[in-house]
């Protein structure tokens, strides 16, 4: 990401034009927050095709990038997200999308709720510690 | 990001060693969320050093993709994050980084407290909506 010139970093800042900017795989990351809690559920990554279906259907795409294919969360899993909302930051390449996970509700693939279950502690030697 | 090996993704999730995996240009994703209120207020990168800083000093520092330099949040606006803890998700490539904002709370650098301050509304046609 280089620096936008001033009159296109306006636009994208303070316009009403949805111009997603994506990287240089065609994608633009995207963090998940359970609407009920504002727990981060996972950040996970769109490309423009799981974005359009997001939007079409009200229901979370996204792009697996392990995979290398569309993913419709919780097609294997039940993990279905219904959208509540999808917000874009300032300058355009990120997603902020508020959900309602359907199924068990544990949306990462490791069976916990959130994909961050552990935090980094210990300052110059980090380690790590598991949440309660 | 290709599948890892399954005994390599078993250490990276289940583990206690902080292996952070940084994507080709050496950056790993950062969400950034208030204590206070659990808004997330932005998203931005770390390299290694970003990140060893942030652990070192307990504030936040990022790599700022458009200048190519570290970024001490805060140097110029005074809106210093002072990390309340850090988390790292199942295949350790996302941080969540949760703070106290100092300043005037503004941490988007548009003048607003956060950068997420507009929804995406219109389902197939999207267009974008102030929030209040």
């Amino acid at each position: 990401m280089s620096a936008l010139p001033p009159a296109e970093a306006h636009a994208l800042e303070e316009g009403l034009a949805f111009a997603p900017r994506y990287d240089a795989q065609g994608l633009i990351v995207c963090v998940t927050v359970e609407a009920a809690t504002r727990d981060v559920l996972m950040v996970a990554y769109m490309n423009e095709l799981a974005l359009a279906k997001t939007l079409e259907t009200g229901i979370a795409h996204y792009w697996s990038r392990s995979r290398q294919s569309l993913w419709r969360k919780g097609d294997t899993s039940g993990q279905v997200q219904k959208v509540v909302s999808l917000e874009v930051d300032c300058d355009q390449d990120a997603l902020l999308m508020t959900v309602e996970p359907g199924g068990d509700g544990k949306s990462c693939h490791t069976g916990r709720k959130s994909c961050f279950y552990r935090r980094v502690e210990g300052g110059a030697t980090p380690r790590l510690v598991f949440r309660d």
